[in-house]
C-alpha cells in the first residue's frame, strides 16, 4: 500500500513536470510576440539555450548545491529532481524577456550558467531546500508554495540588475522625456505564449503541494490549481475593465500581462485561502501590472515584456499576502513574510548585480546601436524569424 | 482503499481539466488563422475575455445554480468544479467565432455574463445538474455524456440567433446572391487550434466518464477516447476524400472542420459504442461539413468559421446517434434523444434571441460598415496583429 | 489491489499517449516553419492527412498485423491501442517532411496506406510485436525501448528510398556544386514544433516501460524521462557550442535538430543509462547532426528539414549506444543490436523503395517545376498559408 502512495505521487510529479515545461514554448512565444519582428529569432534561441543550460547547470551542480541531497522517500528522486529542474529556466527567463531587444546573447549564457548552479540553487537552499542559514539570525520564517518569492521576485532582482546595467533599447526613451510606445509584432504568439504559462502554472503551483495520494493532499492540490485559476482570471479582468474604462479600448497584450500578474501574486501560498481571497489577491495583481508598467516607464527602467510588473512587484506582493490573509501566528507571519522578501532581494539583486557587471567586464551586455537597428537576429543570429515576409518599416 | 479511488479520480480529473483548458489557446488560434489579419486581435481578446468572464461567473453564479451544491463524495470537489468550469467558456466560444469579423466586443463581454451565469447552467441543470424538471412532463431522458448537445448545440443556438440579428459580415453577400470568398489568414494556426481542440476533447469527452479508479471505469475511459479519436479521423478523411473528388485539391480548414464535427458528433455517447461505429458516425459528421457549409452560405446566415455545421448540426446528430445505435429501450431511447434535443433548442434558442436583442437596445451588436472595412483590431483594440508585415490589399 | 495497478497503468498510459498526440502538431509546426511560406499549406495538409489515415490504417489492419491481439491484462486494451496508434504516424511524418516543398500529396495518402497498414507494422511485428520471425536464424535480439530503431531508423530509411527516387528540390545544387541555402520562414512555428516534440517525446519513452504502478516501474519510468530530456539538452548544446566556435553565430534551427537528434539517440535504451551517460550519448547525437547535415547536401540527398541526420543516423546511433554502454552479454549484445539494425534496414529500405516506385508509376512523387516554382501550396491545396502577407521575393 505504501508502495501506491509513491507510485501515485511519482506519477503526479511526472505530470506536473510536464505541465511546467510547456512553459518553454509558452515564454518562448510570449516574447516572441511581444518584441518586433528583427528580435524574435534572438528572443527565440536564448529561451532554448535557456532551457538547455540552466537545466544542465541544475543537474550537473545546482540540484545537490539546493537540496544537500537527492535522497527521497515518498517518490521517484528522479521525479522529484525534474520537477526541480523545471523551475530553474523560468527564473532566467524572467530576466532576458525584461532585457530582450539590446542583450547580447554570450552575456546571457554565462549569466544562465551562474544563476542556475550557484545564485538559484543557493535562494533554494534556504527557502525550499537544505537551508545552510538554519538556526542563525537569518534563518527565514517564509510560506512560499511555489515561488512568489523564491522564482519571481528572484528572477525580477536580478532583472532589475540587468536593466540597471543595460540601459534602455535605443531610442526607447527621448531627450525630453518622451517614451517611444513600441508595438508587439505579433499578438496571436503573444495570446499562445500566454496560455501556455497559465496551463504550466497548474503543474508549478499544484505540484508544488508534493503529493496527491492521500484525500487531504488531493483536495489541497485541487484547491491549489482552483485558486491559481482565480486569481489569474481576476487580474485579467481587472486590467481589462481598468483598461476599457481609460480608453474604450480593449488592451490584450495588457490584459494577459494582468493575468500573469494575478498567477504570480497567487503562487505563494495558493493552498492556504478560501476559495474567494484569490478574487482579491489576483484583481491587486492586475491592478499592480496596470498601475506600474508607466512606472517602470517614467523610471526609464525599459521592460518590452513588462516582467518587472508582473515577475517583481507580484512576487512581493504574493509573498505579503500570504502573511496579511493566511498568517497563523506561529509559522506563517506577516513579519516572516517581509523578511523572506528582504534577504531574498538582497541576495539576489546584489549577487546578479555583481555577477553581470563581471560578464560586462569580459562581454558588453548590451549590442551596440548599430546592432539594435538592424536588429539583434542579424547581429547574433544571422537569421531572420520572418525572412519572406516585406516588413512595413 | 476508498481514499486511494477518491485520489486517483481527483487526479484523473485534474488531468482531464488541463487537457480541456488547452482548448482555450485552441479556440483562440483555429479562430485567429480563419479570419482576415485585420481582425485577429479583436478574436484573440474575445476568446481571452470569454475565458476570464465564463469562468468566474460561472464560479460565483452558475455552478451553485446548475448543481445546487458543490458537496462531492467520490473526488476533491475543487477538482469536480475545475472540471465543470473548464467547459462553460466553449459554448460562448462557438457563439463568437461564429459571428466574428462583425461583432463588438461589449456585447459579447455582456452575453458571456449572461449564458455562464444563467443560460449555460440552467441546460446543465435539466440535462447533468440538479435537474429542477425532475418528475415534471419536461422531464428530460437525454443521454448525451460529454456534450453534443449540452455544449454543442447549445452554443450552436445561441449562434444561430446572434447571427440572425446582427445579419452577415459587410459585402460578404453580393446583390445578386454572389457570396464572396473570404480566405484564412494564417494557415499554420488554423492546423494548431485544430489538433490543440482535439487532444483537448480527450479530457473533455474522457474526463466525463466521472472516474477512471475501477477496472471498468478505466476500459470505459479509454474507449472514450478511442472511440472520439477514431470519429475525429473517420470526420476529417471524408471530406477530404469528397473534396479531392469534386475539385481535385485539399483543402485544410475543411478537413480540419470536418474532423472537428466528427468529434463533436462522438461527443453524446463514446462510451456506449463498439469501435468500429463511431467510424460511420463520424463519417456522416463530416459529411454534414461538407454538406452544410454551403447551406449555411446559401442561406445568407454568415459564419466566418463554419461553427453552425460543426456544432450544431453535429451537435444534433450526435445525440440522434446515441438514439439511433445505442437505444436500450428503457433509459436510452431516440425518442428521448429527440425529445433532449427540442427542449434545449427552444430554450437555448429563445433565452439566447432575448438576451442578445436586449443587449444589442443597448450596445449595437453590429460594427459599422467603416469599422468592419477597418478591422475590428483598430476599432475595437487600437492595436494591429501583425503591425510590421506589409499587407497586400 | 490488482485493479490498482490495472488502473494506475492504464491512466499512466493514457497520459503518455496524450503527449504524443502532441507531436502531431508538433511536427506540423516544425515543418511548416522550416519550409517556404509557398510550401507550408501542403505541409501542413500533408502532416493532418498522415495522422487521419496512418492512425485509421492502424486500427483497421495494422495493429493486429503487429501484435497478433488486442488481447492486453496489464491495462485497458483499448489504452494499449491508442499508445501504439499514436506511434505509427510519426514514422511516416519522418518521410514526409524530409521530401517536402516537392512531394506531391496523392503519393504521400498511398504510401501512409501501405506503411501504417503493412510496412511499419512488420517492422513491430519482429520487434516488440508478435514476432513472426522468432526461433529462425532471422530472428532479432534487439533491445529498442521506444523506437530508435523501430521508429526512427525505419523512417529514416523510408526518407532515403524517397530520396532517391524523387531527387532534391528545384534548383537546390547548382550545376557546379553550389548548394543553394534556402531559409527556414518562420522561426517561432519551429520553435514551438521542436519544443512540442520535446514534450510528446516524456510520453512516447517514458510510456515505452509500460507501467508505472509498482515502485520500481515508478522509478524506471521517471528515469526514462529524465535521460530523454538530458540527451536532448546535450544534444542542443553541443550544436551550439560548435556552431558558435565556427561562426561566432547561434543557429536556432541547428540547435533545436541538435536537440531532436539527442532525443532520437536515447530512445532506445533511455531507462538503461545511469543519469550521465545520456549525457555523452546525446553529445554524439547532436555532433552527427552538425556533421551530416551537410554530408547529406554533399552528396546531394536533399532534406529540408534535416530528417535523415536527426532521425536515420542518430536512430541508428542510439541503438549501438545500447550495445556499446548497457550490454549485459546475454539479452543485450552490440551484435544484437548491429543485427536489429541491419535487418530493420534491408526491410524498411526496401519495401519502402519497392511501393514508392510502384506508386511512382501511377502519380508521379515528384512536382514539376513549374509547381515547385508556383509553390505546392496552390498547386495541391489551391490555398496559401498567408495570403494577405506581401511576400519579399
Amino acid at each position: 500500500m505504501q508502495d501506491i502512495h509513491y507510485v501515485i505521487d511519482t506519477f503526479f510529479t511526472l505530470f506536473a513536470m510536464t505541465l511546467i515545461i510547456l512553459m518553454v514554448p509558452g515564454f518562448a512565444m510570449l516574447e516572441a510576440g511581444l518584441v518586433r519582428t528583427k528580435n524574435v529569432t534572438a528572443v527565440l534561441t536564448v529561451n532554448t539555450l535557456i532551457y538547455l543550460i540552466a537545466s544542465l547547470g541544475f543537474l550537473l551542480v545546482g540540484y545537490t548545491l539546493a537540496f544537500g541531497s537527492w535522497e527521497n522517500d515518498s517518490m521517484s528522486k528522479w521525479a522529484a529532481f525534474l520537477f526541480q529542474m523545471a523551475f530553474v529556466g523560468k527564473v532566467i527567463n524572467i530576466v532576458s524577456g525584461g532585457v530582450s531587444e539590446r542583450i547580447r546573447i554570450i552575456p546571457i549564457v554565462l549569466f544562465t550558467l551562474i544563476a542556475s548552479t550557484l545564485i538559484y540553487p543557493l535562494v533554494v537552499n534556504i527557502t525550499w531546500g537544505a537551508d545552510f542559514l538554519k538556526d542563525t539570525f537569518l534563518d527565514l520564517h517564509l510560506y512560499d508554495l511555489a515561488g512568489s518569492t523564491v522564482i519571481h521576485s528572484t528572477g525580477g532582482w536580478a532583472l532589475l540588475a540587468a536593466i540597471l546595467i543595460i540601459g534602455p533599447r535605443r531610442n526607447r526613451y527621448g531627450p525630453n522625456g518622451q517614451i517611444r510606445v513600441i508595438p508587439a509584432s505579433n499578438i496571436p504568439l503573444v495570446t499562445l505564449g500566454a496560455f501556455l504559462l497559465w496551463i504550466g502554472w497548474f503543474g508549478f503551483n499544484g505540484g508544488s503541494v508534493g503529493s496527491i495520494s492521500t484525500k487531504e493532499s488531493a483536495d489541497t492540490v485541487a484547491l491549489t490549481i482552483l485558486n491559481t485559476n482565480t486569481a489569474g482570471l481576476a487580474g485579467g479582468l481587472i486590467v481589462a475593465i481598468l483598461g476599457y474604462m481609460r480608453y474604450k479600448r480593449f488592451d490584450i497584450t495588457m490584459i494577459l500581462n494582468g493575468a500573469l500578474g494575478g498567477l504570480v501574486a497567487i503562487t505563494a501560498g495558493p493552498d492556504l485561502y478560501n476559495i474567494y481571497t484569490p478574487l482579491l489577491i489576483g484583481m491587486i495583481g492586475g491592478l499592480l501590472v496596470e498601475v506600474m508598467v508607466p512606472v517602470f516607464d517614467k523610471l526609464r527602467l525599459d521592460d518590452p515584456v513588462g516582467a518587472l510588473s508582473v515577475h517583481l512587484v507580484n512576487g512581493i506582493w504574493g509573498t505579503l499576502a500570504v502573511g496579511i490573509f493566511a498568517s497563523n501566528g506561529s509559522d506563517i507571519t506577516l513579519a516572516g513574510q517581509i523578511k523572506g522578501i528582504l534577504i531574498v532581494a538582497i541576495f539576489a539583486f546584489t549577487s546578479a548585480y555583481i555577477f553581470l557587471r563581471i560578464i560586462n567586464l569580459f562581454v558588453p551586455l548590451r549590442a551596440s546601436d548599430d546592432e539594435q537597428l538592424e536588429g539583434m537576429d542579424l547581429a547574433e543570429c544571422g537569421m531572420e524569424a520572418y525572412p519572406e515576409f516585406k516588413k512595413s518599416f
